[in-house]
């Protein structure tokens, strides 16, 4: 697919940098001198981050070139994403430029978070083209963009549209009608000026104000929205039960929102001066940086839990292939995310296994042991495991994980991963030996027969390969014999030659 | 510390478990004849779920007394806890019952949401104790507290109160001054009231209402409030800068909020049945479940960014201490979280040797080095890691890991980690080679005299211990043996009467 992103700040940038990074070529406008460095930098903020959500590799980048004229950009794409500053006119005279050379059946996205599509379509020659698909930032990480269109929209569109947007790993919501704000900075702005009633009338500081939400109901909104955490608070009772008990107080004036504060040099400069306090000095620079690792940490832990944007991560990720060739089984292909890096500045030892534990479940997917034959009451669990660390993992490196069956037949199956970086360096070995059970019983047992076939062929068309330096070995004997008379060891000189992780 | 719960629905049984779970007596009272089975339900929900917040064991539990009479409750308690229905009259004539039988420098906490504390004062002989401490649901997990005393409050009493919140591993929000609803409430009412009229207007149904907040804002709103968040939309400017730019916008009747729903049948009727259909016909305990383990898996997530709930979660475990004997030092002790079990329902091979780094860190900690030894440019790498998987590990199981070390002389240490759970069963062993390292170089070097020493000390303390069974032993060599002769290798033993993990 061919993507023009017209206009490039911070979420021009933030498009360009998810459709790069999920493999589509990017064609950049923007009339500012230094648009094309900023989009450089957010290139870079989501190259260090977006990978680290996946735990398989996202596709070969996409190409990036940045345009001298909008015509040069537009031309050709089959997704114009226009992310100007938020004003009519400016928008309009941009759709004046770009439908010229539009391709027939390309879609044109305003990235507006405040304009109804009916005005923004007003002046075009076809405004049934024009859609809005808002995102929320960073553009990189956050999943969620809400597609509005209007009467004049055929309806497949927005269909489409959504499509593309999981195809880039974003969480589409189709809404059914436009309205100022669409859905997510409706509420936003709801917050937003009962916080300013709250520094202005002195019942809190910036610094407060933000800590009763992230201590508070920010961690039940990443997780469960604002219908769903009030069910609970109805209990068994249901929703109804709740609306009768809560209702009334509706008719309080609980929140300051029956007026709009003045936003006067007085709150202005007292605002400013909380929030300079509250960020402690850090620049937008480290700010942004926290936030992205903060999110990838966020999305991540709810990812093997299917909930919130960890369900459309997984949605996104189980489409993304693992490339075979004719060598051993690829078991593993991803990226080191920030979140795995400990105090030494390196992938800690225990993510080592889990790589390894993954890369297990494929190969033993792949002969059979799926979800289904799991819930069929069979599996393998793992006897033991040994770990040897050859070369430190840093952040944002890509690894390839090969897997050779060394025994197969029976109960028990002995696998050996090696973990590649990309330029050929084995980074570790993982030997471990599994075992076929019984999940009533949790006792070793025999696989069913196709499993069973499936893992001795494996290890009859493994058995061509070299057997792999390293395996059957102990950890004591070697070292022992290391540390005592020195460098007549293999693992001792590999000790010194090499770089290890903890 | 003696702790009093009157009223014990959702937030004060959900009290209850937070002083239990910490150490300290409860003593519970609530009129209603199920009042103690519903503790009981919280209570087992806050058992698996608050423990796997931390990576040390939370102190022994309290004893949890339900009392027949209010008086009996609150007699010689430190700390009072009233959580009845939010009715001003009903929470007075608790007070007047409980007000004679309270201990002298008692506090008198009132978990209200809405009342402000000089009207819970007003009838009061004692107003100076009565503070309000309002928390969030469930408030086993979320560790929000908004403490809120009034002009006759002592200056010193919220501060008091703070720490004893700390000390439960709340994280208290002093208010300077009472409002409706404090700041919490306050921010939800708003956007509560904003989904409202979305509903009602036909714009969005209740699941896409919660869908543009969970997969949108609310990820942000767990690490992030709503200041730190628009100063990184205001870029290196800074908040004045953010100000400038969209402060015109308020001037947009944006949201609704001008005016108040009528939560009439229609209304009603229609949230009620979008909500059930958005909730898929999961019940309310089903719903809490996932609730839970999510709120598990988020905080643990931001826990070692020190960010949001997780800087809560830290600062408390770190009050938590490793109990010591004359045996081999324990390097860890904790409970295995929700979050650590895979598909086969029992914790994933990784997070032992996750344990493992932490208790090898724990050891070496001791021995100097400390985060201060590593800024200055020294530490231990991982080589290699051997573990036996001997005993399935289950969610909500207590575990206590011993070290040995093996050798200690040199820049190689080798250190031997037992896995115990509390019935005495070894559960694994993990043998780990570490390297002493210069951090510049990335190579391995002699660790500094006092760090040298220390590890030498160990190794010849250990040397009284017997050498452990399973150290230095080869994966393959012992397995193929087990595979092909069956029943003579000790491991293939094992691997027969034991159970093991994947």
């Amino acid at each position: 697919m061919q993507v023009a992103i017209v206009g490039c700040g911070v979420i021009g940038a933030g498009w360009a940098a998810r459709f790069l990074l999920n493999g589509h070529d990017v064609r950049a406008w923007d009339p500012a001198p230094e648009a094309e460095t900023r989009l450089q930098a957010v290139l870079q903020k989501a190259r260090a981050s977006l990978p680290g959500l996946y735990d398989r590799a996202l596709p070969p980048s996409g190409q990036l070139r940045f345009c001298a004229t909008l015509a040069e950009a537009v031309q050709g794409a089959d997704w114009v994403q226009e992310s100007a500053p938020e004003r009519l006119t400016i928008k309009q005279s941009l759709f004046a430029g770009i439908e010229p050379h539009m391709t027939e059946g390309a879609i044109l996205a305003s990235s507006t978070s405040n304009i109804i599509p009916s005005k923004l379509q007003a002046l075009c020659h076809h405004p049934e083209r024009l859609i809005v698909a808002h995102p929320f930032n960073p553009v990189y990480l956050v999943p969620l963009v809400e597609i509005v269109g209007t009467d004049v929209t055929p309806s497949e569109l927005p269909l489409r549209a959504a499509e593309i947007m999981r195809g880039i790993g974003m969480h589409p919501l189709v809404m059914a009608r436009e309205i100022e704000g669409f859905i997510g900075n409706r509420l936003q702005e709801a917050i937003w000026r009962e916080t300013l009633w709250m520094v202005k009338d002195g019942i809190a500081t910036t610094a407060q104000i933000d800590e009763a939400i992230l201590y508070g109901f920010g961690l039940r909104m990443a997780q469960m929205g604002q219908f769903e955490t009030y069910r609970l608070s109805g209990g068994e009772a249901g929703m109804a039960h709740f609306l009768a008990q809560f209702g009334p107080t509706l008719a309080d004036p609980l929140t300051h929102l029956t007026d709009v504060p003045a936003l006067d040099a007085k709150l202005i400069g007292r605002i400013t001066t909380q929030s300079d306090a509250q960020s402690g000095g850090r620049t937008i620079a480290q700010m942004e940086q926290a936030r992205d690792q903060n999110l990838v940490a966020l999305i991540r832990a709810l990812k093997p839990r299917q909930a919130g944007a960890g369900a459309a991560v997984r949605a996104h990720e189980v489409r993304l292939s693992l490339p075979q060739d004719t060598n051993l089984p690829v078991t593993a292909r991803r990226v080191i995310p920030s979140t795995w890096i400990d105090a030494n500045g390196h992938m800690n030892e225990a993510h080592y296994v889990e790589v390894a534990s993954n890369a297990s479940d494929t190969l033993t997917e792949r002969c059979g042991v799926t979800a289904e034959y799991i819930a069929g009451g069979h599996s393998h669990f793992t006897a033991e495991t040994h770990v040897r660390y050859l070369a430190e993992l840093l952040a944002g490196e890509e690894i390839t994980v090969r897997t050779q069956v060394l025994h197969g037949k029976g109960k028990k199956t002995h696998l050996f991963h090696r973990f590649m970086k990309t330029d050929g360096t084995l980074a570790a070995t993982v030997e471990v030996m599994i075992l076929h059970v019984d999940l009533a019983t949790r006792r070793v047992c025999a696989p069913l027969p196709h499993v069973a076939k499936a893992l001795e062929t494996l290890e009859l068309a493994h058995a061509a390969y070299p057997p792999p330096d390293g395996a059957g070995r102990a950890i004591g004997k070697a070292w022992t014999v290391a540390s005592q008379s020195a460098k007549t060891s293999a693992a001792g000189e590999s000790a010194r030659s090499s770089r290890w992780t903890r």
